[in-house]
């Protein structure tokens, strides 16, 4: 609990660098979820110039959600110099099993760039188990656990952290396993909050290498950040409003009275 | 009335997913409006993934307001598909009038592509008329008559609902008009509301075929929102959240009490 | 005092249409605020349409915060037409000095078309005087101070009125500075109020030539909503709504009573 202070608390002061290559429809919303909670975005997708915005950035996330031709190659190049210059990466494989283009380019980022953390819902994470072949392995009966299932193998595979969003968070790191039960029904009524959730982690990977820890910070931002909104809402639209005020004001008490988790290995 | 408290309860029970081609603009605002509605939202323009996305869709918006070559290619290839798999298609031709190849690419759309609803304002409407070589046929001195004057025809000749919003809405099918007076000047104050429109009756079609019914539904769903938002509203910034606010809790009641429509033959 | 009303008044009987070409996470709100000012946005990029598109505005706004090839392509295109046809043109060099891409764009935008504004942050401003090799004559030792002289040697250079936007706004036409101190500190925490004062002066520029007038205006219309949101928001979220419900309610007594500027030549 102290350690997501002390990243909030990080964020605040340094400020760091995310840049986003992400798609249309979120972009507005994520740039001012990272301003509140104290990072700085960037949004830059020419291929001309990723070089130098990674470069000066402290974090990248890779979002699929309105891929064409150009943002793919885009994607690639930067998460190839994100990789040679440490620069950790997030991404977010929206759509995931809405297409064989989204899985095929799922597929491709991740066997060509090492992720530190892939955050998506629980169907997305089954499609890209099945893209990569490890859906074999995956037994449960129970969907819920199918996908924490393929998510462990997941993270064995592309050795990484895998976020799966829900009403319950998992944040699963091989074998260790965080659960997170903040967050707000009216979250799944606003388009992007999944979106956001990747770029909150990305913040926190920007100042926390532990992608595990700042995967479980994001998520607990995201969640006490929802359940404060919804106190005040009267419906998704004043909810969208609410919760960046609320990521703004998030600090040390919220998160020590409001957390609410739990750790297995 | 009874018939779209219906559609509204099928929205919600259903939770259509509508492939939106829209403009960079309104993606946002859009997307939150159908899910405040009950519709199930996808953006995707890639023309590698257009057959995948339109397939599993229960209907299609192809939107020109920041058309580009690359865009109109995918809106004609989804429009065939879906003419193809009968899923019904809503166009909104935003900004016809304003530029040659705005007039050039609806009327590509409108040649290549059985469309349901069109959705826009008079002065497109005039415009999609005179393209089509029909306004010589337009004898009304009024402007506003004269856009209905050009619905008619342009229904007949495209075998397809026209929706023409305003002050007052007029859905047109043949020789079917139905007025929906509902509303909020600040509808107007706030970028998108027509382009939302279109969502909305692309989102009724999804569970129900019958295009001016659906076209109606729609309208009176936008028209008794924004009523609703405009008298908790200090202008159009608080208008929007509470729009979306408004759409979220419409209601067998509200549509009873407040619905202010006639129709005439 | 009595000017800026004038513009506002003409604003709003007027409505004058602009043109923007501009990035992608700041449209919508863009055209919200132009909307809630008075003025009647168009966003269109394709290079097929610029010259219609252009030729019907009163102003153009050319914006590189997402650029890319084709979009700077029609920004080149845009401005050519624009001087041809003595339309006003504002131009946000957004990002300069992240990129070697955005520094070359910017230089090309500037070199090949006659801007009347050019609206930027200090540092963006030092990157731009850099570029054209004028920082040598840039000897202050303080930050700001150092922007300020490259301003002014940049309206020189380029024969244009140049804005720093900051806590305190530098309105800076050759040996002419108007400094604006209206504005909130909630201003930096949401993404593109930079971009929105770009397009609230360009909007002035559609009603007024004088562009170091119509600059002034601009940010103290900006200034002046920001102050009114303030006292009525709990943090960026609220405020983004508040702001633009502010820009709409603006009038004469406001202008009156607050604005806060100076003059000096």
């Amino acid at each position: 609990m102290s350690k997501i202070v002390k990243i909030i608390n990080l964020i605040r002061s340094n400020n760091p660098l995310v840049h986003n290559i992400t798609n249309y429809v979120v972009m507005n919303n994520t740039a001012n979820a990272l301003l509140a909670i104290g990072g700085s975005p960037v949004m830059a997708h020419a291929v001309e110039e990723i070089e130098d915005i990674v470069s000066i950035s402290s974090s990248l996330v890779l979002n699929i959600g309105t891929l064409s031709k150009n943002w793919i190659n885009s994607m690639i190049k930067a998460g190839k110099i994100a990789n040679k210059k440490k620069i950790p990466i997030v991404f977010d494989p929206v759509g995931a099993g809405a297409s064989s283009y989204r899985n095929i380019t799922a597929e491709k980022i991740l066997n060509e760039v090492n992720i530190s953390v892939i955050r998506a819902n629980a169907s997305e994470i089954l499609s890209l188990a099945k893209q990569s072949n490890i859906t074999k392995g995956v037994d449960s009966t129970i969907e819920s656990n199918k996908a924490i299932d393929a998510a462990v193998k997941l993270s064995h595979k592309f050795k990484c952290t895998i976020v799966i969003s829900g009403v319950i968070d998992y944040i699963i790191t091989q074998e260790l396993i965080t659960k997170i039960k903040n967050g707000s029904y009216l979250m799944s009524k606003v388009t992007g909050m999944g979106c956001t959730s990747t770029g909150i982690i990305a913040t926190c990977l920007g100042v926390e290498n532990n992608s595990h820890l700042s995967s479980v910070a994001g998520m607990a931002i995201m969640g006490i950040a929802g359940e404060n909104a919804e106190k005040i809402s009267d419906g998704p639209g004043s909810f969208q409003s609410n919760f960046i005020d609320c990521l703004y004001k998030i600090d040390s008490d919220q998160i020590k009275l409001k957390l609410n988790h739990n750790e297995k290995n």
